[in-house]
């Protein structure tokens, strides 16, 4: 048997055009052009492609936005008073800085530092809280909300299963293993949140009908760990060296891809599963942001 | 075989000797005394008690405390502005509201307005939201914050064991589960969330090493659920009739007691179990907002 395979891609594209069609309409209703501020702080060039491809969606989708590159000597005082500039701009209505920052700019500060009504990456204190509490006033980020809707359209029931999340990272593993499990749509899940820590490891994942692989390490999941017929999600994104390709590298998942399709029954491949959507869910969450700021939502 | 039982009397009893002299240091060092105000809005008899013992260990630990009770039918406009005005009191350090409150009044605005640096109660948002990314500056709540104490002075391993909470609320389950798979001391356990519209939660309690019950449903957790030799903590109070006790009622938690006590390991009695933990880690919550106030912590 081998898995059949979600194509985040595809529905990722369902989504921006939902999300076009809601632009147009707040644009024409409402006078309203939500707007998206991206920061970039140096020159890392995987992070230059990151920001452009969201400048360039934005866009596509009648959006106004601004890229902020600073040099990677900013200071962090510097950043947070162009933030604090970006919270009252008016025609601003999200806020993203983009990860990782240079070793003087501590990430915490500057998650704290954006409005929380525009944090659309969902790493503000107050939002993680409000996502904790199951309050639908807070940001979801977007890699884990994209996850959730990507399970959603693919059709795979979430109430009742087991989830197990590898991985507590604040970005993905946390907020995911949260918002599976809250009392509410697409969720109500049983959820294990594992990691590197975890005893008896391949055990627990054998026991998901749902695995959310989200640990950072190359290829780790393995078909010992996987139930025949579950559902696995891939989130990580890891460079492996490979002299075939053009660039001298590759992108490969947590997942060993080749292998675990075999045994998974759902399987999302890397690239072109969860990658597309988390795009997709911030330009959706900056939109949010906006009706939000204008008192439609 | 028998499981032996954690007295949580015994063991809050150490934390409020601990405390009593961390409060009288703070006196004679730094001329600081901490200060609880304890608000309690209408006359159920229950939570007049909860509000008599806290006021009551507040004076036996050397601490000011202010008792506050308004009538049932206070206006949540009333409410609000009493904790604005406590939230600038200086010899105030903690605040914490009563639950349940009469139906007019929101908890969740209540929760929202007290400060959170006075939150000893951790139920504000942004410090369920710190909690959540295991920032140690923000309050973790009082019951869930004595599960962990109580397993950590038990000699209980919680380091890479599977912890399963049955119970996802804001006030218990949810909290408990953050801070006990947090990378941290006495945590860094695998973490599963269970509920009511789990499917299989027979099974997924049977794999818990350390099982907390959470689920405020009276002797809801049976053997079946319980692997030989588990960790047992139970966090319910339900109340049943009984004719042959005094009040006409007697207190069980959400474990079959008298059953599973043949077939845990350790397991807390009901009262005296976790009960006991959650006065002394609001005291000690109290502390810490004083002594932070003051840029001693």
């Amino acid at each position: 048997m081998s898995a059949a395979l979600i194509d985040g891609k595809q529905i990722a594209e369902q989504i921006n055009t939902e999300n076009a069609a809601e632009v147009a309409r707040l644009k024409r209703d409402r006078g309203l052009t939500p707007g998206l501020a991206v920061i970039l702080v140096g020159d890392n060039p995987a992070s230059a492609a990151y920001v452009a491809s969201k400048d360039k969606m934005c866009a596509r989708l009648g959006m106004h936005s601004e890229k902020i590159a600073l040099p990677s000597a900013t200071a962090q005082a510097g950043l947070l008073a162009m933030i604090d500039r970006l919270n009252q701009q008016e025609n601003i209505h999200g806020i993203l800085v983009q990860s990782p920052t240079p070793k003087q700019i501590s990430e915490e500060a500057v998650f704290a530092a954006i409005a929380p009504s525009k944090d659309v990456d969902g790493f503000h204190p107050l939002n993680v809280g409000k996502v904790a509490l199951g309050d639908p006033s807070g940001f979801v980020p977007c890699t884990p909300a994209g996850v959730q809707e990507l399970l959603a359209r693919s059709g795979v029931a979430v109430e009742g299963a087991h989830v197990v999340v590898l991985g507590r990272s604040r970005i993905v593993g946390r907020p995911v293993s949260l918002i599976l499990s809250q009392k509410a749509r697409n969720a109500n899940a049983t959820v294990t949140v594992a990691h590197s820590r975890s005893k008896g490891l391949a055990e627990i994942c054998r026991s998901a009908d749902i695995l959310i692989a989200a640990i950072g390490v190359a290829r780790f999941v393995k078909p010992e760990m996987v139930r025949e017929g579950a559902v696995v999600i891939d989130v990580g994104i890891n460079r492996v060296e490979d002299p075939t390709a053009p660039k001298g590298y590759r992108l490969v998942g947590d997942v060993d891809f080749d292998a675990v399709k075999e045994k998974a029954g759902l399987l999302t491949p890397v690239p072109g599963g969860v990658g597309p959507m988390t795009i997709a869910m911030l330009m959706r969450n900056t939109i949010r942001a906006a009706t939000m700021r204008c008192g439609l939502a």
